[in-house]
């Protein structure tokens, strides 16, 4: 299933995607597409109906495809082009750090430049959204703690994060940084979660164009890591780490700027679209 | 005013303590002591009414004294002898990490001792609950986005905070490692945030004494501050810093082991007690 948040900022309405790519208004099954929603016995339910019955669901926007997130745990450094390009040596173990659920925004929403920055970066990655409560679980049953797959932007303020005290978390949680969607995909629309092209442009110049299984960490090892530091919990979102490309890795950096366009997308899972103002 | 939240966990009510020290259930009035309870309004609310109206509240365990919570944002290094006692410089601005609002518990709740943990600290803090959504304000403006203060201890596993990637976040999230409370105590309560003496004992053995005047950086800039790097939400908590004493700075240090006992207070904002099992 391909679920979708849609509507103005805050009166998003959950739907689903059905056969002819129209969105289906299931609001009288779920309240939210959120933790609860997510639950084995919510997704069954949700996959048994039939989505003729439910009402067509019209709207310009879509909202970030997972509401009620408790934590976003970013993962960096998690290729190792990527860790290369930014000055690090690639890590022996994930790199844990949070990013504010407050940043989360739609797939087309604008990116918002924040006051003072300078250095605005993005990072196209594999978004994992928890579908049940882990806590120190094996890399064997890590898979089945997820709710959903979906595209993320990890919109970054170089000068807030790098430049300072050393802790990355400012210049990762400003309004916006957090496009997220437009469709929140359930697991088993997902063939191999190790092995999904991902990309992303600016301005139509292709910046980063990598594959999932070009990951340090794959997937199931990243929730059976965080697990062991913290109960992830339905509705908590893992972006799992971003490719080489992004403008800090750049000689010189390129950093964007109001007007810019960014385009991601990772196969399967949808595209996303942001401006700069 | 002191709220609180009584009962089991998962199932605390709402409560307010009356001028003779009894709990008084404001269910009727609340559903939770959380980010809507501490709108200006509902606190207005609450502060004009007569306690003697409603039930008396039983109950043996204190949770967290704040519920919802959406992030926690802690503040390292702002006590000068703190951040000398553990390697660092005085910061000329303020540390920001976080720490997973699923680490919250009740202020004499037991801490676990994580799987793996082997360097268990301890760190008495003024916690700052947000009242009013807080975005880009000023200094001058800061204070009327305040709903209330607690005790806090930003218990830490040192060795998955500090040994290894740089980030703070794997030390510092773990079930159990933020008692906050008992109460949640309204600012009409404490005459002057920046004077407040604040302990911890472990075993009966006083390792942390300070007062709040001795932050570098005071909870006016720390709100403002923060709200320029993302939005302030009710009933998100800041954790403004420890001051020296922590067992990470003792020649050589003292960790925490299972059945230690620690003690918290803050002048005015009540006492904590955890034993680490």
């Amino acid at each position: 299933m391909k679920l979708v948040r849609v509507g103005k900022v805050g009166a998003e309405r959950p739907g689903i995607i059905d056969a002819e790519g129209n969105i289906r208004d299931i609001s009288s099954i779920v309240d939210d597409i959120d933790g609860t929603a997510l639950s084995s016995q919510s997704l069954a339910e949700l996959s048994a109906m039939n989505l003729d019955d439910f009402p067509r669901l019209d709207g310009d926007r879509f909202g970030s495809c997972i509401s009620g997130v408790g934590k976003i745990i970013c993962v960096g450094l998690n290729y190792v082009d990527h860790a290369s390009e930014s000055g690090f040596v690639a890590p022996k173990e994930p790199v844990l750090f949070m990013k504010a659920s407050t940043s989360l925004c739609g797939a087309f929403d604008n990116v918002e430049m924040p006051v003072g920055g300078e250095k605005l970066d993005y990072e196209v990655e594999l978004g994992v959204v928890i579908g049940k409560t882990a806590k120190n679980v094996s890399v064997e049953n890590a898979a089945a703690h997820i709710g959903g797959y979906c595209v993320f932007n990890d919109v970054s303020e170089r000068a807030f994060q790098l430049e300072g005290t050393g802790q990355w978390l400012k210049g990762k949680s400003c309004d916006t940084f957090g496009p997220c969607g437009p469709w929140l995909v359930t697991p088993d629309e997902v063939k191999d979660i190790s092995n999904l092209d991902l990309q992303l442009t600016v301005n139509g110049e292709l910046r980063q164009t990598a594959n999932t299984r070009d990951m340090i960490f794959g997937v199931p090892e990243l929730i059976s890591y965080i697990s062991r530091f913290m109960t992830l919990q339905p509705g908590d979102l893992i972006a799992s780490g971003t490719p080489a490309g992004v403008a800090l890795g750049m000689k010189p950096p390129v950093y964007l700027k109001p007007g810019d366009t960014m385009e991601l997308s990772i196969e399967g899972l949808g595209q996303q679209k942001q401006t700069i103002v």
